[in-house]
């Protein structure tokens, strides 16, 4: 059960700090025309009700992994924006 | 109880399919410059310790919306590999 357990932790943990890389590289090199808007608006969508589902269900490792899943989406999404 | 698996369905759904337009645009564009190899990387490996996850709890939501996930983001590893 405990191995059960951190294998679910640092699954959440690498899908949530999986966005950091992207972050910095859209952050750096000012250009997102790669990655695709509707992914980005999508992923957000469906985040925010896993956030809702978590709530819901009570569940703190769900809503503090999509809660920080979210965050680095939505920067991602605003640069996207920015820099197109 | 029906509202919070809808909830969950629908996030599970989103978070999924929400690749597919990014493998359509970089398998038209045949460009993935923006897109973070490393990003790519820890999200697979995540993805794909969500799908163990689910295979040890024994459920079948989490496994295939994992299995599905894991795929599309194999497919965008690949494109990414292949354009750079």
């Amino acid at each position: 059960m405990i191995f059960i357990t951190i294998v679910g932790f640092t699954a959440a943990t690498l899908t949530t700090v999986a966005f950091l890389p992207q972050l910095a590289q859209t952050w750096k090199s000012k250009s997102a025309k790669d990655v695709s808007m509707q992914m980005l608006i999508t992923f957000c969508i469906g985040v925010f009700l896993w956030l809702v589902y978590g709530i819901c269900i009570q569940s703190w490792p769900v809503i503090v992994a999509n809660l920080f899943t979210l965050i680095f989406n939505l920067i991602i999404l605003s640069l996207k924006i920015r820099y197109g």
